[in-house]
């Protein structure tokens, strides 16, 4: 059982990572922060307050470009943050440069290491809005100044494994779905740890060799429009390509005319490596980039057939997305490989998710005392406490039911309770019949990792599995049905008395 | 003069560079490129041709959110990856791993360098579609396996640039943009870098420490809503945090509420402190962070006034862009400083740039001969040519006139011209009384740097001057007036012969 949180030093997880700091260049630097939370940090340790524990929720308001759930990732670069957090001379010394901090602040920072405590739930994970990600607890000081670095990890990668999750969702069984992005990723690295992301998600490779390298995703790549352009002929660059490719060979076929040169020199070309080393010429397709791939795949395929090529595949490229596949597919197209760039690598639709870091408690005379923040805005309140997540799926198929948010210490019910709505606590309904799953993992213990970070294939599998117990409806592109995340009652009470006594306490001016 | 090209040893920008590559870990390795550039360079190797001198432009076709131009930026970590470009053998052996690529092709990359020659677009150009931004000539091999990385670079930077010159376009006078954004970045190091071509843009600072430490960009920042929740009151964390940052204070007011909490406890801590330490309390501000932001910073603005708070400035945050800005200002918003988050760090309403990277000349027999892809829509036809771009501005008062994309060896008109639309040839003007500039500058000659990477901050002053000479019909956010870029007649006459002889060739099947 992969899943299982084993314990494991610091020291373990760098070996891990061997190689990684240095060929991504994840930076570890305590820089890699707002200037605000250093702000912070300093106001509360001049005010005697860095230790103070608190308790901050990341979680996010809203699924990527409406999709019915999200898919969580960046756990692992989160990790390896905190394990390697510091902050360096000469990052002291650029502080120093900035403002005028006490000279045993910028002590206090060069020593300083992670000494809290982190819950999470799993990459690959199906998460909903609400739903903590990660609950941090740890001295308010540490807390605060880890904030941006792991918003900005796991933002971005929950962002994309969701968008690679609605990708293959449109491509269904038709073929797979390979991140094409590099190029227009947001640089390197997001490109990198964008197609770990896809990966997560359910894309079945990458073109990132990179990405190929550190994480073990499959590495796929065709050619381009300017290797044919660098021969004489179009014929002579596939023959080429062929001979140097015999047992994954996919050709472009679109440089100067796809139906009339690309396809019939691509025909000529499989024929004469079948004809010259038979069966070690395997797994030969044609890519599409340009045109209408509906109709060109169509032709494509029974041009190939009629050619004895029933084995050849088609591949697509060209601004591909979720709702291009679904209606392609829709209208009959023969398309078995989906080349998917931009709109993956920058979730061109929705290219934000929203995740916020929010103190829900602090430890006042050693109890946790819950914290909140009134929004004009209903929606925007922050639900107080220290909580778990608890996923109630059907004894009988393991359909999820519902995911209920709970007070840390509040026991899980085990036969039947009430759910209701948290915004209309009016509608109700009786749920039984069930297995409770607890969503989050303890991943740190006073400073201590104590989590293995599964291998990425087990991740995407079970994220492919997860999500294969959700109904239909929920999975669905557009207008998807809302799966419910309720509060238990207990901790629905605390948010309205937390409310209630914050709007008491306001001034009146 | 600080645009002056300087012959430089590649050792020189390694210093210039320092701690860039542990600190923000921008990972050299041949490694971060597609698959494909690999599959080519390998089938190149094959067939001898890899040492065959290519030429690439790098260009885009549209403006992002189609504003009336770019803001090219991207090209110091695209000479920083290209001096430090090479395969590890952790690198090869990874690739041997993967395919059985022959011995000697490995060793090929093992001693890999750039030779090549590369003209560019200075960073915080105004630039156009269709001009290439870098001009990489080099042999067939080393230009193809660079595309991938060199796209990424320059396309994310180039965006990111361009989103914040419509930002600081829309606020105009009003304020300062602060780019805020790190948390919602598709990652730690797009913040980074994008966080560099924000300024670049024109922002006037960041809230990322680490891009400021890295780029001597100035670092901004105020409180999170969790600090004013840490304390028993908001007018407490409101004193400590005044206390603390007496020169520099920008409080959040809208934790509770904004005009009935926040606002007047800000009001009261400001007043003690200007009798506390006088003038020493200075540069001292409120957040206007959720609400709507016209009529609170009226009302703000009104109360600080009346309490003798003038000097008061009034920030506002909270999902802002261009579109939003302006229209607060229309509303009579008294705002005087934006701080803009996602919107800016991801491009949100248009993030990608699609940038390209296309073979346009190939040598045969010592002649660079030209090269096209012809494609189904005409638009996307690749002007063919080694190429030059020339940008003429009127004497009289340098507003630029047109530019005019033109090969490299004809000689640049002195007096007069003929300019014509290249997609409506007989729209044609007479040109003259202009001031003629080459946008290329030499970055590598043989390998080798000939380039000074100017300062940060004497490229954001650049870019905003460049802009300025603009009309602003051009700048317009919304709906543009298209700035001419147009082809020489005899660039336009080789595009044409080899458009024609290109489909002259083509098999008719």
């Amino acid at each position: 059982m992969w899943l299982c949180p084993i314990s494991n030093q610091v020291a373990g997880l760098r070996v891990l990572y061997s190689g990684m700091e240095s060929s991504t260049g994840l930076a570890h630097t305590g820089l890699l922060t707002d200037l605000y939370e250093l702000n912070m940090a300093y106001a509360y340790w001049k005010a005697g307050m860095q230790d103070v524990r608190a308790v901050f929720d990341l979680f996010f308001r809203n699924n990527p470009c409406d999709n019915g759930f999200s898919v969580a990732s960046g756990l692992a670069d989160a990790i390896d943050y905190i394990v390697n957090w510091h902050f360096s001379e000469e990052d002291l010394a650029y502080l120093k440069d900035v403002y005028p901090y006490d000279e045993r602040f910028l002590d206090l920072l060069r020593s300083i290491r992670f000494t809290g405590d982190v819950r999470a739930i799993e990459e690959g994970s199906v998460v909903f809005p609400g739903e903590p990600l990660m609950r941090v607890t740890a001295p308010l000081m540490q807390a605060q100044l880890l904030e941006s670095a792991l918003l900005s990890l796991v933002n971005h990668q929950t962002l994309i494994a969701t968008k690679a999750a609605r990708m293959v969702e449109a491509a269904g069984n038709s073929g797979a779905v390979i991140e094409f992005g590099l190029r227009r990723a947001h640089g390197p690295q997001a490109g990198t740890y964008g197609a770990r992301a896809a990966y997560v998600g359910g894309a079945a490779g990458t073109s990132n060799v990179l990405a190929g390298k550190l994480y073990g995703i499959p590495i796929s790549g065709t050619h381009a429009h300017s290797f044919v352009q660098s021969f004489s002929s179009e014929i002579e660059a596939f023959r080429v390509f062929a001979r140097e490719f015999p047992t994954s060979c996919t050709l472009l076929i679109d440089t100067y005319d796809t139906l009339n040169s690309g396809l019939p020199h691509a025909i000529t070309v499989f024929k004469e490596q079948k004809e010259a080393i038979g069966d070690q010429f395997s797994n030969f397709a044609v890519r599409l980039d340009s045109g209408d791939l509906a109709y060109l795949s169509k032709e494509c395929r029974q041009r190939l057939d009629a050619a004895g090529l029933k084995e050849a595949r088609i591949i697509a490229s060209n601004d591909l997305d979720e709702y291009v596949i679904r209606d392609l597919l829709a209208q009959g197209a023969r398309i078995d490989g989906w080349g998917v760039g931009t709109s993956l690598i920058t979730s061109r639709q929705c290219p934000a998710l929203g995740g916020v870091y929010k103190l829900v408690a602090i430890e006042k005379e050693g109890q946790f005392v819950p914290r909140i923040k009134i929004s004009e805005n209903a929606a925007k309140i922050v639900t107080p406490g220290v909580k778990k997540v608890v996923r109630f799926s059907a004894i009988k198929d393991r359909l999820p039911l519902v995911d209920l948010i709970m007070l840390e210490d509040e026991p899980i019910p085990t036969r039947s309770f009430e759910a209701f709505d948290p915004l209309y606590p009016w509608k109700r309904k009786m749920v039984s019949d069930f297995e409770p799953r607890s969503l989050h993992q303890e991943i740190f213990r006073a400073g201590e990792l104590v989590y293995a970070i599964p291998e990425l294939v087990k991740t995407r599998q079970y994220s492919l599995e997860q999500r294969a117990l959700f109904p239909a409806e929920v999975r669905r592109l557009v207008n998807p049905h809302e799966y419910h995340v309720d509060l238990s009652q207990k901790l629905w009470d605390l948010r309205e008395n937390t409310i209630n006594q914050t709007t008491q306490h306001r001034p009146q001016v």
